[in-house]
């Protein structure tokens, strides 16, 4: 497998393109974590990756030269950057993507008023198809200029394109990887049977599929049952349309070195001094993207529960939530933030005394600010209603310095690997949830101490590169 | 399997006692459809039936006679009423049971806000097992004094008590059904760990567990194995504890005689004629208890898009929503309401003329006028979130006179008997729903007979007494 090269497919490619002030195109490193994640991977084979132009300089850049990003442009690989339709784009980005398969995949949906599927509906899904279609022509082209090269597909953005691919080279190597949660069958139910079928179909189009656990796992291979009447082998591999797919449980991880180092930064540094400064006696801490499916609100709900069960924390503890703003401007997104400053307004109300603010809540984007939060907190809060795997639960144990309890929700994947060690919560359950951080506030020095060593261990050894390794290893084993 | 004699035991028993105006003590015929289900049961097996006693009168009867009640005040079975403390009634009726449980099964809650599980959960939970075990007292009381009965529990509210009686009488023979849909594990995921183990407990404590379709029975062997580790025998029954519990799909049906009456009732007759007068060409009609799980509103917005997309229909078609007031003074349901309201308000604001009003919404409790709607519809609209069978779907069809066509959502139990006959939808997809409503309209008159005729002669011949001899048959199999 080692000298198989890979074209690895994505929505959001490891950089995109912006003019700096003097005028000049400048490359800057994409948001998400999937280029640092694929960082090994990059130094080690010969990738191609296949990505969305996003920015108005990428799209400038594939007018410019087609679509091929110039060697000396920055970036980590052979990069070609896709330009699609924009109004055909937006429907697969703002609408099917986002909210739509995000909400689904994550259990948001109230089901009684959301979602309406109507025409805007219908028009997005064909955009999505459209985008999925370019993505799927674009890796065809890649493959007949290496043809035997491994496809690497990521994500919700790109269910339909494998199963392109697939019609247009039967003998291809096609791989995915699904870095959010896999729903039971009574959850894809919310998509109309068409495209219900067609996620299923297309994700299956692939011979393998990674996601971060087994439980995703047994959930896709149910669904993939249910929806498509899909079957098992005697290998446990799901067989579908006369072909086998491979489902393979991989958690995804963090590279141990680069935080090593990002820990002892002249950045984490300054911004830690005034983590200390502003602390008390203990420190909560969370650090999320705003986004429902993280749990904000009733995390700062259990954490005035907290104070008002036990108020000899009163004054001793505060509550440090360092938020990445998202998806501003869609109306979810902007209402749940409204209710995330509401609550942590509404605790500070009923708990703040003279110079204490029981809640710290900083909507911002300063990653310096959250590893100087891991550095410094006694309680890590990972509440998620549901999650893919959750990073912050792995981060935040391997740079810890005050030997810091992990309060853990049972929906986040990162629970399958990491949940003995950590205090087990109910995301709904916020009367569990400030009873966990009581329990972890109280929690002795050397109990405390032997799970933290043991977390920290664990994603060390369990770091990035394992989780290459193993999805490269499990690559060679399909095509064996 | 016949002569032993059965305990029933559910929340709401088959009468309810008030006062009449002139101050004397009058039985009235409970809620829900029960009572009349089981009718058949009464009048063949020798029935005593357990209930909580729910209105004043009730309450007042409790105190003066310890429960039973007297042969002459017109129980149709030997009935014992439980007078529970208010307070855990309170939280197992109006904070357990609805809205929690009823949401969590038909899948209703936006789980990024919604339930937040605090104090009051707990409290109302506390409740929930003191009425569940009041229920096992009385139920063990009664097979002291008929050690050969069975047992036959109804419905959520009643999870936990069949563990208590099956602690105390290792040897009962005990069924329950399930009147609602059973969701996926992810889905009982919202209940803590300890509440959602209860739950499943309670329910494999019985013998045998009735519910309406194949795909809640699917639901529940695979949750018991989720949630608890329950394993499978060679029978295909469920493991748990070191017994087998017995899943069994039965789905309910109606009265065939009662609706045949019904029809030509002089109530019902003279309902009709207000529907033929106010009715156009054509009429779709909706029945329904005023509850998100009935999809109230998508339907209204489906309605509207039939006739943005085919204008021809604009005079000629009217569609008439009979509900039923629900839960009246329940946030979630208010609200609901409203939004009824208002989305019926809308469709008529876009599309009403001179002498034409499209949507003819009546929130009243007016069964005769359900039945008169029943016989004239042209489309029958269940279009429901989740529902565990939906009886609308059944009695429309049996007295219909106009050879209606059925729209029906994937997701009401019904629809794994009657669907082939129907036209399906997707709950979430109006445009599709608005679609259905359009082809059901335009449907040739052989077609839509030979589905009627179907529909008509599958609920004939597998009416209420055809219900109840299945399950009798069941649970003669399991004692044997």
């Amino acid at each position: 497998m080692s000298r198989r090269p890979l074209i690895v497919v994505s929505n959001r490619g490891p950089i995109s393109f912006a003019r700096a002030e003097g005028g000049e195109r400048i490359a800057r490193r994409g948001a998400g974590g999937l280029a640092t994640a694929l960082r090994g991977l990059l130094a080690r084979e010969e990738v191609t990756w296949i990505a969305s132009a996003i920015s108005d300089e990428d799209r400038a850049l594939v007018a410019e030269t087609g679509g091929l990003v110039p060697e000396d442009a920055g970036a980590p690989c052979r990069l070609r950057l896709l330009a699609h339709d924009p109004e055909a784009y937006d429907g697969f980005y703002n609408v099917i993507a986002n909210p739509l398969l995000w909400f689904v995949q994550h259990s948001l949906y109230g089901l009684g008023a959301q979602p309406v599927l109507d025409e805007r509906f219908q028009r997005a899904w064909a955009g999505y198809v459209a985008v999925n279609n370019g993505f799927a022509v674009e890796v065809v082209a890649a493959l007949d200029n290496a043809p035997q090269a491994a496809v690497f597909f990521h994500d919700y953005h790109l269910y339909l394109a494998p199963r392109v691919v697939r019609d247009a080279r039967p003998d291809a190597l096609l791989a995915h990887f699904v870095h959010i949660p896999w729903p039971q069958s009574d959850g894809w139910s919310v998509l109309p049977v068409d495209q219900r079928r067609a996620v299923h179909d297309g994700l299956l189009a692939n011979d393998l599929v990674g996601v971060h656990t087994q439980r995703w796992r047994r959930n896709l291979v149910a669904s993939a049952a249910d929806v498509l009447g899909a079957g098992r082998d005697h290998d446990g591999r799901v067989v579908h349309r006369g072909r086998t797919t491979t489902i393979t449980s991989r958690p995804i991880s963090v590279d141990a070195g680069e935080f090593d180092a990002l820990a002892s930064s002249a950045a984490v540094l300054d911004a830690e001094e005034l983590v200390v400064r502003g602390r008390r006696e203990r420190l909560v801490l969370r650090v999320d993207r705003a986004d429902p499916s993280k749990n904000i609100v009733r995390g700062f709900t259990a954490f005035g529960l907290l104070l008002d069960r036990h108020p000899e924390w009163h004054g001793r503890v505060v509550m440090l939530a360092l938020l990445d703003p998202s998806r501003e401007g869609v109306p979810e997104y902007d209402a749940y933030r409204d209710a995330i400053e509401c609550e942590a307004a509404a605790v500070n109300a009923r708990h703040a005394s003279a110079g204490y603010q029981p809640v710290d809540l900083r909507i911002v984007d300063d990653f310096p600010l959250s590893v100087a939060g891991y550095k410094q907190y006694d309680v890590l809060l990972v509440n998620a209603v549901f999650d893919g795997l959750n990073l912050v639960a792995k981060e935040g144990p391997l740079v810890n310095d005050r030997a810091g309890v992990l309060v853990l929700s049972e929906n986040a994947g990162a629970h399958e690997e990491l949940g003995e060690w950590a205090l087990t919560v109910n995301p709904f359950d916020v009367l569990g949830q400030a009873e966990a951080l009581h329990a972890a506030l109280s929690m002795d020095a050397g109990e405390r101490e032997r799970r933290a060593d043991a977390l920290a261990n664990q994603v060390r050894t369990h770091d990035v590169g394992h989780w290459i390794d193993s999805l490269l290893d499990d690559l060679a084993g399909v095509s064996a």
